[in-house]
């Protein structure tokens, strides 16, 4: 199972940290732009080079450290066409290097377009005979407010090529609770959110004791993440918030079991842009910066989780 | 203000409808994948010119009739980044022929993502010196799970760039009331969801009374939808759920105001397929067929609206 093998490499890694890879031009060293845009009138294309080449660096700086990776899709499509290319050369060659690949794109719709969307990030297209996996990523954030209908095309795609998904259920950002966390009845909506992801999963879940259908639980809210988490006891956990968002070690604590297994901590910015802060400041030591950082959350963390 | 355009348009052509531009190959007459795709083999940058070449012939036949199109970004993002640019092209066409693009992506996120989200749809990137827009469609779907942090990035694009936003409210799909329905307190989820909608945009109505953040409100609920349209004086409707999905003239009516405006329905399938079923059946007069079921359409809807 997909779920399987995440938890798998978090193990192996002892680290369950994902790194976001966010590209924005003012994230990439000064050396990598320069080599790939042509200066005062750069394409579109050549910023995709360039966020591909920065993406390739922090992979090969961290593979060996951490399980998994999480590319947010908005950036890429922001570059148009060129973005998408980038994307896929990014999601592939994380994957060649043995990461897990979640990709960040919120998607969501009903019938039809929700597999289409699931098989575009997930599965596979069949044109004449020929059969065709447009991004093959590991795994899929969703959004849920459509109902059952909105979420199974992508479970049934999870078990037709074993993959995974991350729905919202409670968000890290300040105004999260406007809506998710409205009393419904006898709960309130994210744990709505929750119940409905762990019922539709419940024939897919693995030797960890986790299903295909995840959660995204923010770190900014603990309190709410130690309830869902003795709720949702088959759900593994997406943790949003850690760091530039204010969420510490003590706070993602609660979003793990008592094994330190069923959550994954995301971290874009502080790992993306660590070598603006360190020693030589030019970005030529970004990877050493990044791996740097990536070992300071893994440790800041260890203080607080053992996973086993 | 672009959402009085959108109702200009209307207007003009005494005509609430969108033409949804949702291509998949069995939708394209044959002649047109032959044109197009390696027999046995082809590429999805052959399958993504097929789309945009069936896509201008629907534009061509349709735009003296209809005043808007919308395109569904998960059946282009299927095709990777060929169907990027095949998503750009059929934009820019429907553009260039007078008609209103609503991008159908429900985009969702928040902070600087949903800002990205924002300019790569409805907005510009400066790379260098250069100011460019990724795909400058004139209104974009959005989710609003994630609360105001989600929304408001796309409404401070709404009024930088003058485009609109329809987010989800009250879908049209059967499950759409598993959780849009819930009773919070005082009133439901999706209520709960239009009024936030109307509080963040009412400082953007424009000359005909509605915001630039317009509601999906489905047409299989119509009840759901009278309550909305008294409530939401001021959001305009795009009506998913005519035809296929089982909503008919009756069912519509709801959603639009006194003087029959504040409303656009959807219709996507019935069009782009018409060819099926007209007397040939090859396909080789798809653009006539289109023709004919959108102007069908227009006179079943005029039964119950006048739009003035």
């Amino acid at each position: 199972m997909s779920i399987d093998r995440l938890q798998k490499l978090i193990i192996q890694h002892k680290n369950p940290t994902v790194v976001g890879l966010d590209p924005r031009p003012e994230y990439l060293p000064p050396h990598i732009l320069e080599a790939h845009l042509t200066p005062k009138a750069p394409t579109l294309q050549e910023v995709a080079d360039a966020y591909f080449t920065f993406n390739r660096g922090l992979i090969d700086a961290l593979s060996d450290i951490v399980p998994a990776v999480k590319p947010q899709s908005a950036y890429y499509e922001l570059l148009g066409p060129a973005g998408a290319d980038a994307l896929y050369r990014t999601v592939q060659y994380a994957k060649s290097k043995g990461l897990y690949v979640i990709l960040d794109g919120k998607r969501n719709d009903i019938g039809s377009t929700a597999e289409a969307y699931s098989e575009a990030y997930l599965g596979r297209i069949q044109v004449g005979e020929t059969v065709l996996a447009p991004f093959d990523a590991d795994s899929l954030t969703v959004n849920a407010y459509l109902g059952s209908d909105g979420i199974m095309p992508f479970i049934e795609t999870c078990k037709a090529f074993d993959k995974s998904i991350f729905a919202l259920v409670k968000t890290s950002n300040p105004s999260s609770g406007e809506l998710q966390d409205l009393f419904c009845g006898d709960r309130n909506l994210y744990t709505v959110v929750g119940d409905l992801l762990a019922r539709i999963s419940q024939d897919t879940i693995g030797t960890y004791g986790y299903s295909c259908a995840g959660a995204v639980v923010g770190a900014t809210y603990p309190s709410d993440a130690r309830t869902l988490r003795k709720r949702l006891s088959n759900t593994f956990f997406l943790v949003p918030g850690y760091g530039a968002q204010g969420g510490g070690a003590e706070d993602v604590a609660p979003c793990f079991d008592a094994y330190g297994r069923g959550a994954i901590v995301n971290s874009s910015r502080a790992i993306m842009c660590a070598w603006k802060k360190s020693a030589s400041g030019d970005g030529s030591d970004y990877q050493q910066a990044a791996r740097g950082e990536a070992i300071r959350m893994q440790r800041d963390i260890a203080q607080v989780v053992t996973v086993c």
